[in-house]
Order: structure tokens, then C-alpha cells, then sequence
């Protein structure tokens, strides 16, 4: 099982940073490979013809076959191990969180870091720039579903630290820099340390 | 294994259809229960309350369990069977177009159906109206991915009819509802039809 593994990321990305976060704590080694989003490295007819039809990263290479979407990606990584329970619905559940973190979720709390953080929101165009208000409105309905969910549990599946934490700890952690306030929501900062205190944890920057 | 199954529903959403087309082909019987989202009756504080805070459906109960997200739900339901690869890789890339689904085509394909087939154009507030260019833009990037991935494929991963299929089947197959013109991607109209063709297949309005 000593497939080579190549991240193609862009490592700023939450997404991207998921997949690295599953890798650690599995003991994967995996060689990255940095594109520029913003001048739009990712929409060369070589990526586009190549590593993913879709204009996207991450997507994880694993040797010669190409895997899009990050939460597939920590799947396929996390594969056999603790990360990924058994039990058949808390299984489900914990694909109940992913999917959630990339309808609900990503498409409003990170896109607010990103036109934010990362562009600028004075080079955002003007419809990116009529949007913010009703992402800054998902964004938080986001964060306190998550908020009411932890009020009452340490994790958001099957009761222990699972990939539906990584999916979601990847862009809360920094939903500060989209604007988002973080302190508003005490029971999903509590969740964030809990996150980062597990053993083998890496930063988004590491 | 009798669990009582009920499907939290809107029976015209293909996120429902997706839920009801997998209990149909792994033989589960679900007792379904409506609620009009156009009357807002997944916004109350009973449904809210017990059903799914998140305010929507499908939301899939398992004896006294709520499992939302509907590409969670199917998972659940094909447990065991051969609508689930059980490969390393052909699982991750099932949910990889799983994934994929719920966040560049539902939002884009499923939206527009929504808005001209179930709200009617006339009913729309100006900012919906504003994104319906922008939407059509991504719906048609949506389906033309699939188109590429379908000249050269007859499902979407594991080289056999799984979950994927199922997913992506669900608001595909209506997508002219939305103002889409299927005819432009004759490899996706086939694959439509094998999927039609598969044995215990229902219709979005069994």
C-alpha cells in the first residue's frame, strides 16, 4: 500500500487543508503541489484535461487516478481507521455533516474568507459584492445550527472525534477572517479547541 | 432489522426522489409524510423542534432518529448493497460525485426547477430573479461536465449504477423543468435512459 499520494491544493484552502488534517492523523505522506487560484492556475487547459475537468482543487492524486471534492478525499484517506465509524448510522451521520458542511456551510463561510481574506473586497465585482449580505446571513444561520448541535454533545457524530469535525473544523476555525464572529458562539469554540487539542493535530499553515 | 422508516417529504423534490428510487431498489418500505415548503411547514417550531433544525427536508426517520441530508439517507438505505462499491477507490469516487452534486449542480440545476416550476418566475423576488443568469451559467457547466464524463462512461464510478447514479439522476432527469435543454447533452440523455432502464426503477412521481 505504498501508492504515491500528491495533493494538488491550494494551501490556504480550507478544503485543501481538511484532506492534509486526515493525512496527519492517518500517518499518510502525501507530496503537494501548490496552484494559484487567484490567476487562475486551476483552469489551464493541462489541469482541466488532467487533474480535474471541474477547474478545482483539491483533488487528490493517488498514483495515477485523480479524486476531486475534499470530503471524498478524507473518505478515501481516513479509510479503515477510527476517523470513520462503523456503526451504520453513525456512519450515515457523520456523511450527514459532510454533506451538510458543503451545501450549507462552506458555500457561505468560506466564500466570506475568500473574497475577503484572499481577494479583497475591493476587487470583488459587483454582484460578488451584492451577495455578502445574504451569505453573512447563511453563514450565521450555518454556525448556529453548529452551535445548537454542540450545546449539547463534545462531537458531531457518533459521540467521539470523527471526519465530520475535520470537514467542519477546516473553515470555522478561521471564519474570523470572512468577517464571521467567532465569540458569538461559545459551545462551537469549545468544539474548536477540543479539535485542535486532538493528538496529531496540524495547523491550516503547517 | 424492522425498523419503522419515515420519509420526512416534499414529494416533487429530487432530493425525496433520490431517498424513495434507493428504498425501492434495496426493497425498504418507508411510510412518507408531506409538508408544503411552499407553505412553509419545515419552518415551524414542532418541525424544527424534533424533525431537522436545519428547516428543511428530505429528512429520513429511523425509528426514533433523524437522519436529514438526502445523499446521507440514500447511503443509509443501500447499507450492504451493491448500490455501494465496497473498492477503496470506487467508494471514495461514488462520493466524490455525491459531494459534487449537492454543491455545484443542486444548487444551480435543482434551484431553477424550484423557482420556475414550483414558485413560477412571477413569484420571485428581484434578487432571485438577478441570480437566474449566474444559476443557468453553472447549471450548464454542471451538465456539461457530466456530459464529459458520460462520452466515455456508461455510470458515474465503480463502472457500474450506484449511489452516484442515483444522485445525479434525481434533478438531471427533470432539469427542462428548470428551462435546461437536455438535448444539448445526448451522452447525459443516454445515460438518463440506463438509469430509467434499471430494474426496480420508480419515477419521481410514484
Amino acid at each position: 500500500m505504498m501508492t504515491d499520494l500528491i495533493l494538488h491544493e491550494y494551501a490556504n484552502s480550507g478544503n485543501c487543508y481538511k484532506i492534509r488534517l486526515t493525512a496527519a492523523h492517518v500517518g499518510a505522506m502525501i507530496e503537494r503541489r501548490e496552484y494559484d487560484i487567484l490567476k487562475g492556475e486551476t483552469r489551464t487547459p493541462g489541469f482541466l484535461g488532467t487533474v480535474n475537468a471541474n477547474g478545482r482543487i483539491p483533488v487528490l492524486q493517488i498514483g495515477d487516478t485523480f479524486l476531486p471534492e475534499s470530503n471524498a478525499a478524507c473518505v478515501w484517506l481516513a479509510h479503515g481507521s477510527a476517523l470513520i465509524p462503523q456503526d451504520r448510522f453513525d456512519h450515515a451521520d457523520m456523511l450527514r455533516w459532510m454533506f451538510w458542511e458543503q451545501y450549507n456551510h462552506e458555500p457561505n463561510v468560506a466564500t466570506l474568507r475568500f473574497w475577503r481574506a484572499m481577494v479583497g473586497e475591493a476587487n470583488l465585482t459587483a454582484q460578488q459584492r451584492e451577495q455578502i449580505p445574504a451569505r453573512e446571513t447563511a453563514a450565521a444561520a450555518a454556525l448556529a445550527l453548529m452551535e445548537e448541535h454542540l450545546a449539547a454533545r463534545d462531537w458531531f457524530a457518533a459521540g467521539r472525534y470523527t471526519l465530520a469535525d475535520i470537514a467542519l473544523y477546516a473553515y470555522t476555525h478561521v471564519a474570523g477572517e470572512g468577517g464571521m464572529d467567532l465569540a458569538r458562539y461559545p459551545a462551537t469554540t469549545a468544539w474548536l479547541a477540543r479539535v485542535a487539542a486532538q493528538p496529531g493535530h496540524i495547523a491550516i499553515t503547517a
